[in-house]
């Protein structure tokens, strides 16, 4: 338990990227040995992030100027495209990288979505899709983990299970998703105003969101073929928090015990991944700040049908939490190392 | 225009009487007469709403001390049962109920859904649905208008014409709905404590919120049979605000182009409904303390169905606007009379 | 009561000019003619502003753009330099002017405390202090009415009478204010975003706050010489609203009750400022999205000082209603005109 | 390192207790063994916080139910007067009370401000007064340590160094403080309810606050004589922080430097209290669900003054955090174990 990583953190004058140097900071097997963020090279983490101010951390360096032989895990906090390209230049470290450049498969799916040429399409077969419950296998060998996007993240815990027993139809899954205003990050837009965003809610990207291509590729991979999904994000007045409300159709027999009975079974030794009592609904405050993550089922009104609701943090499991629990794994220490602090409430 | 209705309102002491009573403050044709709170009788108003601090109000007294003799218009906003119970008694007002009490024309579905037999079925062939813009032929002559539930006012408004127009299946209706903590009223709940919503989302009623048999019931009407919906409401934390992200299925051949026509020609003359400009997503903030209504149609990315979106104030078009809406049309006055207020934003 | 006052609205892109769009709207006096924004000339009020989704209103145009001829009024909504280079150059229509360039009667100071030279000191003689309250007699014959800003509108509101009436001393005054963050504008700073200010708060521009100098200026008025306070704002999570708390030294023998009595008998016939019943402390929920001001008076824990309370709408009283109070002033409308909405409130 | 202190918490089912039992949960050195709440006594922690749907914990049970036996430290998280008259009773466990009953040396003075007899005035001279960084020396002998309230421990961290240094004045000690709404509990007052806070600030306890006996005791016992303030505290709808803005006169001579002088050398090593760099203001997003404080000085723009602005969370630092910081110190472990948690941020 005394093996410490040495990590370096690409990005960290972003929330993700502060998120990460947070749970970093009393994680027993981390050494955070160095901090990037380009456009505030030079600047203390105190000075970019007043929730720091008394805590002793490095400066603020270039990605360039980091010494790469001191590191042995690199968290890649940037935005898609800067993170692939600055990403294939290093040797040694083991990356896990919370963009999405390494999350598609498919090259040219990603130049589809992303609008850019992929930067480094000769990595994408050394990545493995970092969803920690269910790259567990594979983690300890991975040279890079691609941390699931937060809406997958959250998608994908409810639907894999239910796909993988064969218990809902691969058609018509339809994910309306609510999300705090963390996930647009820290960057100046009009539409992140306070004033824009408070006392209001609305839905953003509707019917073309780029976390969509990332759910179907890991659902089509349980399924019989190419799996379509219905997703509609909306943007909700809170910092944090993510939840998601999915109606799927059941297999012919099948019913809402069957599906809770298999995210029971799935989930019953996952330190993260709770289903809750039945009836119970899942709500943001019961994960905010932590890297849990609560689910349940509940009957459709419709017939042969089912409400699977998720929710999670999504600056935590939905990225920065899972994105440890990617390194704990990769590095061989317990799942849970630095991750068991219980949600804040209220 | 110098005519005045001279009204009462049951239950001031909630926040669909107190916001009618906001409205009503400055409709040009309105005198307020009486206000009722049964629990707070003897209070001023200024008492039992701060904002009304400065604004000359009749004081709360009981209903049964109100002199009807002078009333033209009750407005009922009190809890279901309690409100039929005390409308059923008056002679003389026409009378506009907030309440869910003449919402279902069946008693027996009423009973189903709220736990009580009707107190007053003889009256329900009297109550007409006042979902206003699909209920001005009949509001004239109409002793009782039932004002619709928040919820179904946004999906009847959305959904009504596309029915009309045949322009959707009457299978797998789903609606997902996020409505501010208002809806929830003043009682003292902990679930609706500041510390207990602030910062998160959650669902509620989930497969069965009592909304549903009211939306079922119209949409039925105007289909070949029953129509059964899914509906999943989440409260969020804002005051005021509800919007709902509506899945359909197409008719064969139909498009979005085609929907987006239906609700441009249905709501072409309406004051208060609007369709978007193609690919303008609602927001809640386009309509905030007003009774207007924002509207828009949307490909989903499974293949031959539509993602219709729709909102509302709850407490406006969703309550007491809508009830005053009413109102002006029962008593020949301009629709939009009093109620022309622009959003509040930010 | 027919007479329209055409007016024009500079800078109507911003938070202050579109609350003065959304008052104008249903004020029965004003016609709206033309609305400047130079970065966003060309786009439709409703592009910039989702809640005028459904409103008819002028598009969007250079200042340069505006037939003069036509315009009875200008609101300056601008920044300070860029209104009075502006307005200066007007021939014609009465300005009602809501930056800071009016405001301070000394060109010097207004330098030292802005950081430029005065762009038209030759019209501060032609400026009144536009406190409606106590610029009632000025402003029927003012050609340019100086709108205080928001934090000096809620003090010398409280603060005016007491000095009249010599009940409080002039030392010591000791403002703490609290404002929402419409205050800051629409500008795309990241101390505005919504994940910096939601669930936190915290003080700005300590000890030297450009609103200084006018409060100062104001109170030195009715002083027997210089005036020098104290101002700390502070930033709080809310669209709207603002609330000063205010000590302040009784004069020997001068009692809470002798406060009260003054601002009660100075305010008796005030259509928009209500001192509150003994001991009912103001909220800003008591005026949100309204013209009201509500204050009170209690004892200081320490011997011989007062505590004074107030609380405004920053957006309405403290800018764009109290602009529309001064034009109707100005024109020989009601004071009240266009003006008397309720608070909205949840 | 290895020792677990055995802990009890009574009143587990308030906001106090549940913080308490978070930061417990992964505290190195402590062991919960039983949590009590007389009115949820049978149910299961996890059905009375949802955010504690995951974790392991003892369920609720009624105090007389407990084994002493087995319990090391026991905290009091009971409304006053009930926490004395049971921990009276209590023999064994060392004490760590966060109600009221033993802030206070005097019992008179408890019931002038608190409206009941102490009821256990025999264990005022056991109780120590648990301001940590001022009662480091009495901690490890104490039996009880009577933790401060919340805005006490804000006010006496920034104002007590500068007292024992003799660079302010007693007099005209001005304090404005904010706090979050989780000050005010769980419990279901109409007044804490969303719609009642949110979007709105106000006063309350306005000069006579229960806080103020408590500040002014341990002012004076720094002074020459009787020390008495003002207080003004504010409602903010936020779930956490308190800020408190503090206006002081300098004694003759003395400068904002010597006052940054004596909190720097102060708290040079205390691991939980900063002084912030020059120039920059504190804020409540600094220390989000940490046991940190901030502060910092400025001028005054009133010569001979400044204004000194401190910054906790009102549930950590300000309760429950310092209740376990003080538990560290009686049983001589070290001041920081199990409170290193970064703030939360966004």
């Amino acid at each position: 338990m005394s093996q410490k990583v040495r990590i370096a953190v690409l990005g960290a004058s972003g929330y993700t990227g502060a998120d990460l140097v947070r749970l970093a900071l009393t994680h027993p097997n981390i050494e955070i040995v160095a901090l990037s963020a380009n456009a505030k090279a030079g600047q203390a983490m105190a000075d970019v992030w007043p929730h720091f101010a008394h805590v002793p951390l490095p400066g603020l360096v270039r990605a360039d100027e980091i010494d790469w032989a001191g590191i042995d895990a690199v968290f890649g906090c940037l935005p898609h495209a800067a993170s692939a390209e600055l990403l294939s230049t290093l040797i040694g470290p083991r990356i896990i990288d919370l963009s999405a450049d390494f999350r598609l498969n498919d090259a040219q799916t990603y130049a589809d979505w992303y609008g850019n040429e992929h930067p480094a399409p000769e990595l994408l077969p050394d990545a493995i899709y970092g969803l920690t419950e269910f790259a567990a296998d594979l983690l300890p060998a991975a040279r890079i983990a691609a941390c699931p996007g937060c809406y997958p993240t959250a998608a994908l815990l409810a639907l894999l299970p239910l796909f993988e027993a064969g218990l809902v139809g691969h058609e018509r899954i339809t994910i309306n998703a609510l999300s705090g205003v963390s996930g647009a990050g820290r960057s100046l837009k009009e539409a992140n105003l306070f004033t824009e965003v408070a006392e209001a809610v609305h839905p953003y990207g509707i019917g073309r969101h780029r976390h969509m291509p990332e759910i179907e590729q890991e659902l089509s991979k349980r399924a019989n073929g190419p799996v379509t999904i219905s997703f509609t994000p909306h943007l909700v007045p809170m910092n944090r928090g993510e939840l998601e409300t999915i109606t799927v159709e059941l297999m012919p027999g099948k019913t809402v015990a069957d599906l809770r009975a298999a995210l029971g079974h799935r989930y019953a030794a996952a330190p993260f991944v709770h289903l809750l009592p039945e009836g119970k609904g899942p709500s943001t405050r019961m994960v905010r700040g932590s890297n849990h993550c609560v689910m349940n089922v509940f009957e459709d009104r419709i017939p042969g049908r089912a409400i699977v609701i998720v929710a999670i943090d999504n600056l935590v499991k939905g990225s920065s939490g899972q994105a440890i629990q990617n390194m704990n794994l990769m590095f061989g220490l317990p799942e849970t190392a630095g991750l068991l602090q219980a949600p804040l409430f209220p």
